[in-house]
């Protein structure tokens, strides 16, 4: 890292930080500009060693020159890691696509789209139990009964199941019942719960943060890998800005600036990156072409009667359609999505 | 609410659309404009109602009137509320300012600490002793030990004691030691966490999510006082943008919608809000003068010895010349900090 | 539009609305709820008459329904338009795609860009003479001179010419040379260039604001249309956003929506949005994907030497290269970039 | 500034942008650390020398250690500027407040206007004779007629006026009416006004642009100065962020970090800042608070008649008590408003 010194620091105080930097256990290379004196300090650096240089009398600025993660990183390991979920694999040639509803509403809705959404060529289903809403007046979801009905789906349909899971508490409960774990959005940094799905080795899709830089999201997948799970898949879901016309903003360049930083895998999310359906059959063709290692879709076979997102929900038929045109982008660029 | 048709909607999609919302119980006035249809909708709206009418076919998009909070809302109580806190009173004329280190790191640090800011005339003391850090290579903070600690400062000082829990399986424990539990930024939207501190009758101090919207952040208190803890206390703590000359963005203005939509004490916090010491204590004068009903400031004895926010924390001396000077600018505005 | 009363708004008040609702030519529509009185008012809008409106004593807002743009809009033309510069069709089947340096350095340098992009199977070429650069200090540009250079390699290759014009004075100079006229980002809003360019007929391609909506980009579109000149190309460069991993963030879905809302044919800038080359090529296929209309790409001969973007500029074999693959991804979605 | 190389750079590679930056004249320091090399280089850099490094093959990216800025920068000039503007000074202990209507509408409305924020204690009159507005069918201001009303407001009243030039065709006109230039934050990066209002010595009002950092803003400033007027006030006005109770959320850290960074004095535009005359007067108080060094306020007699602004213009015996209390602020901080 840089350590920056600020404008007519006096000879004492640079003599400290070098000291302070040698305690440290760095090596250090000092460079006296007309303006500016800055010291190169080459070792390893933590966030705490950082702030405290940061904190130190006649210090400006601190500049890290690596990136703060390590497992998650490029560096690392330099291929595309290969994940796989109830036989389907994420980082390969196929894009797998998850589909489903928003939420688990009963066992009709759930296995009436599982089916449908089979059929129509995806490869794990999606279906939320326990529910981060916004409203504490809004469905919450069914809790253990919604993972049991997913379970039966799974059955019925061969369908591996991704599910939400909100709280530390409920881990092992949804454990029992999932493929993949879902961290949404708004947990990207509870940090409780990051820990304790690393503790298991069930894979986990790790949605971005609504306001993640891609260096936060990568922090947080290394919470979960420095835990003991290394099976984590990134998803893109759109970032918040000033526009509203769309939900969230989908950031696609998120996708290559994560294969150009991580080993990890990253799938995309139209639908909730988008929030209205119109725009998720072209959103998830960009995304394919982008790069993306999988989709992740909602479907509903009555959108007008959600529970919830049922304005960026697909009917089935239109999945169906999606699938068909995604696929021959995908094919465009190498890859496949229906078998 | 407001039905938006799409162009062109026939009579009878228009129809199925009014059938539909007499079904939810409203009442129902319809304009026609020469472009568009439009609907009125009189009753008890949802936020499932809301989705599923967006995604029924015909329908541009539904413009709700009135806000989604109610208990957090102006028109359910429309003085100030006032909340006690261990004897300290936020939402009436004395502005408290609440003060402490980052994370509790040692007995002497914070019983140091907790000496130099009492005497300075803080009104309560701040510490960590669950950290969520965005590297789970950093500190974490000394859990329950940590907690002890803070009891030992009060008990030494008399001043109560504000500290984070991250993890609703923690509430319990954190809430034998607190006097008030943080909420931290990243966990504003951690639906279980908020519940659980709902369930008790401890003070809560509810800081603003990085990106979250003045309605989320209502709602999010909303969730609090529904589940029957009233003693929400709101803290403006800076959100994320694109300017990167500051931490975060302090949004000074959100003091002034707050108490113009709410009737909860907000509070702010410069530290995080700027993320540099040096710019504390002139946004300090200016929250108290936008009308802050409170303070919430990082002070360290030795920040360049700090394990977390040392480069926003205060020294002694200089918080104690930010309290005079703060108190200055509480009494040219009808309010006091020091007594 | 919605008028929206205040709680508790007095009859008195509420009839003062109406009177002046219909003073301003509006059909009235009057709803009372429990907690608002809402009034539906039918007519011609006015920026004006909205802003005096929710300044009247007793109102809580205004909500329009209608956008304000409408020579723009999708309701005034609903099928795209096609828009065409020097032979080049934008709207149609072929995606045809603008590529040259970020500014004209040189005769050389121009001239051999123009070959090796041509070659590639670029449509238009590219090329700043007046250059607005965020430092005094940095190159201008060559002005004039810079516009008779590429009239030179306009004259050797065939390719039409798309320019930036920064000054309402350069309209007249510019529109000499130009095929079509560049309106940057910074200058969305330079409602005097705006209406310059609107009093010709040359093309316009009109970039996105860094922080513009994309209700404000229609709107600028309107300026230039409503002056008399149709042919706008709107063109999605990326939008400023917390995220620094890239210079801005594409906001690809700005494609799909302006396609729903308007019928003017959009343009993509993966150089611009990206800030990197290495990321180009695959925000350039998931543009395609996406529907753009065509793209605009900075390509240098030797980006180390370039004057002003070299980080984001490819070299004319890596541009190739792109244009293979992109012309792939075109095929996919019933288009095609190479004839 | 700092070279940082990629990982694995070879030798060769690492001696030729050595070699490079010999070229530039920098002198240069080598760090070789474990997996990364970098190189400091000392000398002095241009945003040109910064982007071809950075496009330069087994470099990864330049970190610059100095600011852009020069003839705007602390380390320029370390007191603060003071500028004077028709006999009222910016910059010390005064703290002026400008006023008057967002646009003159006809002599009768801004002589009014003039009269009554007189009677109040403004120092200077504001008004626009050229708006830019998003809308072409809103009201873009009475022009030169417009000028002559203010200047006969200036003749009977004796405040100096304030008003906003949007062409650089219009200076020369402008100028010969205005005591200062406004920039609008529309226009803060239209390089050919800065330019043309530099060559003049009337002191311009540089509004800080909607997404615009500081840092530009600053680079925007000394586009004025380095053209030869160094009479540059600063404007905060509130940047774009995602939230929307506000029109903009105003940044008053602002005003802190440009007094840590330059010596410009800064004035704060409630108005625009918060969009709603009911927060404006909180606002102005946090903003003196904040150390400002002036405000800028909308005042109108008759909002709810405004041809633009009215949702945020104080009547006038509004802003008297605004003017009251913001004086008793400033007198809390060791300035004053009311003479």
């Amino acid at each position: 890292m840089i350590v920056v010194m600020e404008p007519g620091a006096s000879e004492e105080v640079i003599d400290q930080v070098i000291r302070r930097l040698r305690e440290f256990g760095f090596d250090v290379h000092l460079s006296r500009g007309v303006e500016r004196t800055v010291i190169g300090a080459i070792g390893e650096k933590t966030a705490e060693k950082i702030q405290q240089l940061e904190a130190t009398p006649g210090v400006e600025k601190i500049v890290p020159i690596l990136q703060p993660y390590k497992l998650a990183g490029k560096e690392f390991k330099s291929e595309r890691s290969q994940i796989e979920v109830n036989g389907v694999v994420f980082g390969g040639t196929r894009v797998p696509v998850i589909a489903g509803p928003c939420a688990v509403e009963s066992r009709e809705q759930l296995l009436e789209t599982a089916r449908r959404v089979k059929e129509a060529g995806a490869a794990l289903l999606r279906g939320g139990a326990y529910k981060p809403r916004t409203s504490p007046y809004s469905f919450q979801g069914l809790a253990e009964e919604g993972l049991k009905i997913l379970a039966e789906a799974r059955e019925e349909t061969g369908l591996g199941i991704v599910t939400e899971v909100v709280n530390p508490r409920d881990v092992e409960t949804v454990g029992r019942y999932a493929d993949m774990f879902q961290i949404g959005a708004r947990n990207m940094q509870n940090f409780s719960l990051l820990t304790e799905v690393g503790k298991t080795r069930v894979p986990v899709l790790l949605k971005r943060g609504l306001s993640a830089t891609i260096n936060e999201w990568l922090m947080a997948a290394e919470y979960i890998i420095s835990a003991g799970n290394p099976n984590v898949i990134l998803c893109e879901r759109g970032i918040r800005t000033f526009e509203t016309e769309t939900r969230n903003t989908l950031d696609l360049s998120a996708v290559v600036a994560v294969h150009e930083l991580s080993h990890l895998p990253v799938v995309v999310d139209p639908s909730h990156g988008t929030g209205k359906w119109k725009y998720v059959t072209d959103m998830a063709k960009a995304a394919v072409a982008a790069g993306a290692d999988g989709l992740i879709v909602e479907v509903h076979p009555r959108p007008e009667e959600a529970l919830s997102d049922g304005p960026q929900s697909l009917r089935p038929e239109v999945f169906q359609r999606m699938m068909e045109s995604v696929d021959t982008v995908a094919r465009a660029v190498g890859r496949y999505v229906l078998g």
